[in-house]
């Protein structure tokens, strides 16, 4: 009881951008990602709004979230290059703010193309025109920088809908942008194991994040195949600091041992 | 073009009712099935809204659904027997409705119950509080009937959570009582397969229903592995009337044959 006090203003809301969702022809896999992750922040989440690769449906929805004053808003998918992203412009136009070419993004882009030698097309560049004010936040797993804003006090973070990238951009908003915590004592801990592939551990670690009611995550930082090098995160939070780190730390023995029964090698911890 | 000018005015919304989904443990795979089930119907899907289970949010849910003014809202969860479910009150209060003692969802129940000699508890007895002027939609895989009512032209059905009552609830709505539909043709062929297992033909079904973008259901009508019996429907929906007859037609051959191909024995076909 006295857990659900101390979060109760800690609400997060999800907003999933995209006609395949709303279809059925893909299940929204990236909304319980992005709610185990704030769920082990602390934060809960109140609603989840899917809607259609339309301005005026992504204005609705932002601008609805925003009126019910979480802390947080995600939304996921509407990023990329194409005709049909639609969610910086739609953000703009919720937050009653310009769109602009954000410099930050549009060097992030532009490395990245110059890196392989491709050119900077209008569509390329539209992927870094954000509401004025914004903050690009680095993706490492893909082009199209996530979109960070701030607006009567609730934060709100655009991630592509690529499953990789979302992960990637949350993570790093996470790290280095996610200063509002709630009251709960969070717990993160994560070890390196080397030659076990990620598709092989992947069932033991679906029925650890049962077991524990934890946030497990494999992020695969070699060759799934000819290398195989994963870094394996947990984490969690409750208002109990000892209960919190004593979980974390039995589930992180526990993925240990699995990893060397599995034939693998712990590189690292922390 | 002409497809989507057609179905412009036949949205639908869905909404899913439950914490579990909210905090990311189970993954909406309810609301793609609702999706792809309403798309081969000829609608389309406006919005999914995923809202915890307390009356005020379901409230707000349905409430704001209304006013977007759907033909055809669906919700999913909320309409069992515990504390928890909160549905149909909710969606009394949002329709401003009295929730009252519903006599046909009471026999339904009741019938249920006295089949296996169980007592109706006041638990019980709540699957059959519905909002005045409801009717109760038959559940043959469980026991809390659906809820299906009309407010200002929008057709509202509340269906259980648990996957295969929504299914079956959702298919009794369709049948007997979904009697508006688009101005676009709408076919639907089935069936039935005796000696393949259900979970044998899954991910054959899986690979069809992206080959075709049609809904492909198996439907087990004996036991899974004494004698294993289904029933395969193919439905969807298209302003072309011959190209739709033959998409259904194609895929019900290719089912067949990979029926046969797997030891089955074609029992019926209509």
């Amino acid at each position: 009881m006295v857990f659900i006090i101390s979060v109760e203003n800690w609400y997060a809301e999800i907003i999933t951008i995209g006609n395949e969702v709303l279809s059925g022809r893909v299940i929204n896999t990236n909304a319980s990602h992005v709610a185990r992750r704030l769920i082990s922040l602390g934060y809960s989440i109140r609603r989840i709004t899917v809607v259609m690769d339309e301005i005026e449906e992504i204005v609705s929805a932002f601008r609805e979230a925003i009126n019910r004053k979480p802390r947080l808003i995600i939304s996921t998918g509407g990023l990329g290059p194409t005709y049909d992203d639609k969610t910086s412009e739609g953000l703009a136009k919720a937050l009653n703010r310009e769109l602009e070419l954000n410099m930050v993004a549009y060097n992030m882009i532009l490395e990245k193309y110059s890196r392989l030698n491709i050119e900077i097309t209008e569509e390329r560049k539209k992927m870094a025109m954000m509401p004025k004010g914004a903050i690009a936040v680095e993706n490492n797993a893909g082009i199209a920088p996530g979109i960070l804003v701030e607006q009567e006090g609730v934060i709100i973070l655009a991630t592509p809908g690529v499953p990789r990238e979302m992960e990637d951009v949350l993570e790093n908003f996470i790290k280095k942008y996610l200063k509002v915590k709630p009251n709960v004592k969070y717990i993160e801990a994560s070890f390196t194991l080397g030659g076990v592939m990620e598709s092989t551990i992947a069932p033991y670690v679906k029925r650890l994040v049962k077991k524990y009611d934890l946030y497990i995550k494999t992020h695969p930082k070699g060759q799934e195949l000819a290398n195989p090098i994963l870094e394996i995160q947990v984490a969690g939070s409750s208002t109990n600091e000892n209960e919190i780190k004593e979980k974390v730390q039995k589930a992180i023995e526990e993925l240990k041992q699995i990893g060397k029964q599995l034939g693998g090698t712990i590189l690292q911890s922390q």
